[in-house]
């Protein structure tokens, strides 16, 4: 497995190049931690965005979906664009312009090939682990009807790339003498109470995953 | 202005339409409750998705990039597809078919085209100030070589659907006398503490749109 991707022109930054990264580790890093992606395709000559679920296995990314969805169907064996990205915080500078945002993303582009049959109980079992260690063991057992009407996509990564924002904002030299607030504003990604299923059977307790959940940092 | 967008070839949800809808209201609340988007455009034939952020005025949409960005240029004059999402809560169920998640999102699709030279400092005002109000007129204003670096795209809200789940798993009938734990994982948005730039002037406090910024609802 190459440890850095190939630039490609389709994957070459134009501006601000020194924020693109091509190296596995800061790619697989952003995509483990936001399973949200927007995935791009194209019907009849116009592009198409669908959010979906994304997951990661080795050197491929996988998303799921009924078999019949349009998003589905016209993504398979196609030319797809997904793309994975996390807010980290609002960058408030002294001018409008110098305003920006911290930010970890992630654009892959390739071709959607659906996993065969055999494999999909598998990928299923590590989306689910991946979110929640344990839980898919936990779970009546997903059948062969159900297999069935899933279609799960995956693409190779071998071309894209990630773009890393970090730090304070950076203003014209001359407006820092203004007494204008800057800073960075964080923002965060939580979890609330969970709320049991009021038809929970009696006795069953909110395993760790649930309890324990917290976002990848 | 009409209330509800029609339905299109593009638009009409193949699966679990019963979670479309078409009203404005339902769409603005969702864009003006998520600044993050995913702009889908064509180039060559394949999909490329841009990561931005969108504000809205009226029946627009807008969003903002280097004059000299290939994600601009190309998206300038042509068919886009601007996706918004959010994720309300993961559902947790006792099969993993019925694992879902509480979401709201939008997808919109029509012709981006530039805002105006002499528009283009209002809209910015307009994206500043509605992530945080009053801000714009605190700034050093913007010049005449930033707003000619800076395009505004725009696209008319014409075509587009919503689609939101809320609720708890729905599992199979049998399903629900296995002791498993099923139920709502809400995730929530949050901001963590102001981190004021170094380089502040003395007694320059984090103003009220920093302090008590929130997300919306
Ligand atoms: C949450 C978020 C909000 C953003 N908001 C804005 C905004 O409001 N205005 C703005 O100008 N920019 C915004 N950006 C940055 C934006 O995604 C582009 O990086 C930017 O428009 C510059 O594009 P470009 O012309 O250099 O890249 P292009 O020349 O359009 O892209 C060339 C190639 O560079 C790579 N690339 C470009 N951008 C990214 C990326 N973000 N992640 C990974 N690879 C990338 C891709 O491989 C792409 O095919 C935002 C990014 C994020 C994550
Ligand atoms: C955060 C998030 C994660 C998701 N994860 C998954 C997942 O892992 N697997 C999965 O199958 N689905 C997922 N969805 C739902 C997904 O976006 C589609 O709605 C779904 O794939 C069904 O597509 P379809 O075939 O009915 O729609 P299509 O027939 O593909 O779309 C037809 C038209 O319906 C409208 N439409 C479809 N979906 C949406 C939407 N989400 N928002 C607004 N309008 C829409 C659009 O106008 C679209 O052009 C997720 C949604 C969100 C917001
Ligand atoms: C007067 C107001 C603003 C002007 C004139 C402006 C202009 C610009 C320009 C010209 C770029 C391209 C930079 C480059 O590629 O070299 C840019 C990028 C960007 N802008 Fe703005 N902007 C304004 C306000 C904002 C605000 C309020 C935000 C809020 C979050 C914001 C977020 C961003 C982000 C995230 C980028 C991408 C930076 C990157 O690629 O790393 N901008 N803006
Ligand atoms: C064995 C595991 C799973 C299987 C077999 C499965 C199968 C499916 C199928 C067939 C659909 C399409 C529903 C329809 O359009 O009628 C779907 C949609 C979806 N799945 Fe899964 N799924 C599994 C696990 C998960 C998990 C773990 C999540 C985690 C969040 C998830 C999230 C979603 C979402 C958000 C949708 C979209 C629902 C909607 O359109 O409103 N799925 N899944």
């Amino acid at each position: 497995m190459t440890k850095i991707l190939e630039k490609t022109d389709r994957t070459r930054l134009r501006r601000l190049h020194e924020r693109g990264a091509f190296d596995r580790d800061t790619i697989e890093a952003i995509l483990d931690a936001q399973p949200m992606c927007s995935v791009g395709y194209v019907i009849d000559g116009k592009p198409y965005v669908t959010p979906t679920f994304q997951w990661r296995e080795g050197d491929h990314v996988y998303w799921h979906g009924s078999s019949a969805s349009r998003a589905i169907r016209q993504s398979r064996g196609q030319e797809v664009c997904l793309t994975v990205s996390i807010l980290d915080g609002f960058v408030m500078a002294r001018s409008g312009l110098h305003h920006s945002a911290n930010t970890r993303s992630v654009m892959l582009f390739g071709r959607a090939e659906p996993v065969p049959d055999d494999q999909k109980e598998a990928r299923l079992d590590a989306f689910i682990d991946g979110l929640w260690p344990g839980r898919s063991a936990m779970l009546r057992p997903t059948n062969a009807q159900e297999l069935k009407a899933t279609t799960i996509l995956s693409m190779e990564i071998t071309e894209g790339s990630a773009k890393v924002r970090t730090g304070g904002p950076i203003d014209d030299e001359e407006d820092y003498a203004l007494p204008i607030w800057a800073g960075v504003l964080p923002v965060t990604r939580g979890v609330g109470v969970p709320a049991p299923d009021p038809r929970n059977l009696p006795g069953v307790e909110a395993p760790d995953h649930i309890t324990g959940f917290r976002w990848p940092d």
